[in-house]
């Protein structure tokens, strides 16, 4: 086949297709070419984060089933940046007999908030109590168990905080009710923190977990990850990685799979699954002998796993979100490198718009709270161009 | 202009182009992609090493003035992933108001080994006896006084132990000296091993020096680097860091210089220099917190440098070249990641032909033979299907 020949390349390996042209798919294709590979990207524009840096980039829609087949042909392997593909486009390419993998049949515990629940529940895997609703006559019912407030939740398409509503009454969740947008509850859990548990599983039933990290979150957005979780039991520490590993098999999830966790007084509760790399898992570039974006493409391709183990005591990975005004990146960056040479910084080459995630910045060390503080005041500064004040 | 507008992309950060779409530049776009970045890459091919994999891409000639000048357009800075470019050419850039790093000038002393020679005997740093040699009689000249065998080298243009000759008498040399080659002999130093000095300076000024490595040939060619040296003195360390990091001053060098050292009895003496990444360096992308491919671009926008400190206490690159036959790569890797997950593996992208660098093995480690076993049994093992026997 003229395309496949054509993308292979000189060394005849396989080519991996990913869905979606943003940072992850920009940060999977820097790990592909290690391993002698070039990502084939699907971005929505030619100026997406991933389109800018790769060489085999297909601009058109995750929603066409059309251009969905034609992006497969060609590909070992098609997998995800997102979890914004319709599950039935992703049977269509199924059923072409396109290798895609997550498969739409695990896939779907990360697109469907309901499904995951329920099938979490029924595999007894401890989750925040829950209920689909959909008057507030519903609502009602279930905060006369659980007490206001509740966590409304649109079943499909939210993140980043988005389709997330705190609400005290039902009064309060009338418009969202009123959407006709698919909506489960939950109980507003007590939690003393959230932690990931970001593992890997290939289709040969080999796994790897990283360890587990603490995410530190503010208005819905992960702003900072701190591995290994400080302070973490290791019966703790166990039980998530356990708990993420026997999900992975459980849902036969192929590639990385991260499980967002609350710590509570009473123990771990799931929050939420994605089944791609993930934002808790990008201080693995610098901070784990294999990354999670290597480790996402061995697992899609079947390839064993490589060593997760850390490469420093403490990794604090902060978040660099687009602020206000004139970045004026170019200029901070000298001034930043001048302020900590041993800061890792990457840049997404996205337009920035406030809150935006724009890039992260890594500090590895020795000290909890001197590795933290050196993440923090670097992403700090690349936004505002203010050093923070200790 | 239109062409930098839609390079720079959404960040409006710089555009840095390399000349040559070889590994080196492959790397680089490797390390462009954390820094906001995307490489533009002049390619003599589309299917050169680089251009699989970045986006920008001009396939063009680097003898070619005009393909240079139209390449130079729109790039904040040119630089080079070999030494290939005629001086004119670079010169016609220059001219042109573009800024070439290194420039023409410091350029010239990693590209004519006369001149480097004779520039190193002013500065007062230590090389193997040379002189430059044109006939037969130049040729005995130099052995009545040094002894045969003598080492013959093409002035320019050799690479990988391509343009040197050992040679036991003049008759020896008959053919390379009827080829109009401009050429110079040197001593055959007895050397008890060879060391690389890897270094890199800004135009600032400000400069960096990763720990002095062993580098082990074979037939010209490197095939194994550890990184520190093994049992270097800490005088012999400084003054080799020190010696390339005076030679980076003296000949105005931006970017990173590698500065490949014999070791004798009586001390360290220059052998070869070069302005970019080199093979020497590779290790750095894992075992060092600041690869070489990143501090070439820091350098060359200067940006501030970054740490080079180690990530291990014992880094070992082994060079994997190309082998008889099918090389069955992605079957190999299959294999080889199931021996060893903690092995890094990077392949060129580049047809597999006998002696050719197609790509390097890193391993890092406490134990010296423990990780140089682990890092040559891998580029053996991709090479050839077969384990080494311990």
């Amino acid at each position: 086949m003229t395309v496949r020949a054509a993308i292979r390349g000189a060394m005849d390996l396989p080519v991996v297709g990913m869905v979606g042209g943003g940072q992850l798919s920009r940060m999977t294709h820097q790990a592909a070419i290690a391993l002698g590979l070039s990502l084939r990207v699907l971005a929505d524009a030619s100026h997406d984060s991933a389109a800018l840096v790769a060489s085999n980039v297909v601009v058109g829609s995750h929603t066409s089933e059309q251009d969905l087949l034609d992006f497969a042909e060609g590909c070992e392997v098609v997998t995800f940046d997102h979890e914004h593909v319709p599950g039935d486009l992703i049977r269509a390419m199924e059923e072409r007999g396109h290798t895609v993998l997550p498969s739409s049949a695990a896939l779907l515990h990360a697109q469907d908030k309901l499904v995951m629940r329920q099938r979490l529940r029924e595999l007894g895997v401890p989750v925040p109590p829950f209920a689909a609703v959909s008057t507030a006559a519903d609502l009602d019912a279930f905060a006369t168990e659980h007490g206001w407030p509740v966590v409304l939740k649109a079943a499909t398409g939210g993140y980043d905080g988005k389709g997330v509503w705190i609400v005290d009454s039902a009064a309060d969740a009338a418009t969202v009710l009123a959407s006709g947008v698919r909506l489960l509850v939950e109980q507003k859990v007590p939690l003393l923190r959230e932690l990931a548990a970001v593992v890997a599983r290939s289709p040969y039933g080999q796994a790897a977990a990283w360890p587990v990290v603490e995410t530190v979150q503010a208005d819905g957005i992960c702003v900072e990850v701190v591995a290994p979780a400080p302070g973490l039991s290791d019966d703790l520490a166990v039980e998530a990685q356990g708990l993420a590993l026997r999900l992975a098999d459980a849902l036969g999830v192929v590639g990385v799979l991260a499980v967002e966790l609350f710590e509570t007084a009473e123990g771990l509760l799931v929050n939420e699954l994605a089944m791609r790399p993930h934002n808790s898992g990008h201080w693995t570039i610098e901070g784990a002998r294999t990354s999670q974006f290597e480790q996402h493409l061995r697992a899609v391709l079947d390839y064993p796993l490589g060593t997760t183990t850390l490469t420093a005591p403490v990794v604090v990975m902060a978040n660099l979100l687009g602020g206000e005004g004139d970045p004026e990146l170019d200029k901070r960056l000298h001034l930043l490198f001048a302020h900590d040479p041993a800061l890792k910084v990457h840049l997404y080459g996205k337009e920035v718009r406030p809150g935006r995630k724009i890039g992260h910045v890594t500090a590895l060390g020795d000290d909890l709270d001197e590795t933290g503080a050196r993440a923090r005041a670097g992403a700090h500064y690349l936004r505002t161009g203010q050093w923070l004040t200790p």
